[in-house]
């Protein structure tokens, strides 16, 4: 394998970011640390504060970034903010735009819509905040019932959890040889294989 | 509700931690900050880098660490050099001696093993580190088919993902009114209810 076939994903971190939308597929990654490389950005380097309060340290800064791979965007009670921001949406559109994958986790598509990133896309978020959620971006269409959804270079998953499931799935497709299956059996993860299947759109009174 | 009653559970980070063995059940746990404080400490208040290399922060010294209430010690790479840390074990019994509940996920059961705190006591660990894993302590009752074990005051949990199954139980057992249940919904994480069930077990040759 040579060194220009190493993918990377960017992990957008930002105050106010969900925890397990971040650590549960940078757990799934970093099991496959020889053809996956994750790096955590944030406003600057240092330590940024979760919604839980738990800081993690962003090694590198949004404006230090290099250009991206594969984005992704988790969600959290900081994106109620980060929709808002328009220097940062500025930020996040210009720089992902020559991304190879746009991804998000929860309510990151909340995100990613905000910043036109997924104009004329099938997209999905997390159940109990999809009226929110599925209020921005122009011509998304948002999907009330999906694991997680992929719409060509976009993929976007449901709440928090859907996340390690879509991470897995994305891994089987750019690895191309079940590692992303495979990096849930050594995390002891019983995978939802199905993108299509949401038991929490039900739960969530999105579908009768 | 008084202040008294509120449960605190304490997160012993070290250099090689597992990110989801903390990350998912924090993620659970803060779902009811009301009623469950979380706190992380670490070798020296400070990051303390994970296994796959993300650093978190521990506000809290071990030197510093008030008596605990409950006590969670993860898995991960940084458990093989733990069990011969001598005065790591020695903080760790007689820090955990008086607490309320004793608690591990993945690997985190050698370490409880190798202080002494499984003496007498049944327990489990992570499915593909068994082997090594069940090696500690003197007197231990190791299952090699649990999704998780409670042992009275002791929980101990397969790998990985088994931890936020075990957190969801017992959340719903320390609280009472199905807020584990209730805090996996909101992660929209499809949660395990049965302890004895173990898909892994099987998979990794524990048992035929």
């Amino acid at each position: 394998m040579t060194a220009s076939s190493v993918r990377r994903v960017s992990i957008v971190l930002f105050d106010g970011f969900e925890l397990l939308d971040v650590f549960g597929p940078l757990e799934l990654l970093s099991i496959e640390p020889e053809r996956i490389e994750v790096e955590l950005v944030g406003p600057r380097a240092g330590s940024v504060a979760s919604s839980q309060g738990a800081e993690v340290v962003a090694p590198i800064a949004y404006a230090e970034a290099g250009a991206p791979d594969i984005v992704l965007v988790p969600g959290g009670a900081g994106t109620r903010r980060l929709v808002h921001d328009a220097a940062f949406l500025d930020w996040l559109r210009s720089w992902s735009l020559d991304a190879a994958l746009v991804t998000s986790v929860c309510t990151g598509s909340a995100v990613l819509a905000a910043a036109g990133l997924l104009e004329g896309r099938r997209a999905t978020s997390n159940k109990l905040a999809f009226a929110w959620a599925s209020g921005h971006g122009g011509d998304v269409d948002w999907a009330p019932s999906a694991r997680w959804v992929e719409d060509g270079d976009r993929w976007t998953s449901s709440g928090v959890a859907a996340g390690m499931d879509m991470t897995a799935a994305l891994m089987d497709r750019i690895l191309g040889d079940g590692a992303g299956t495979r990096a849930a059996a050594v995390a002891e993860l019983e995978l939802h294989l199905d993108a299509d299947r949401d038991p929490f759109a039900r739960s969530s009174g999105l579908i009768s």
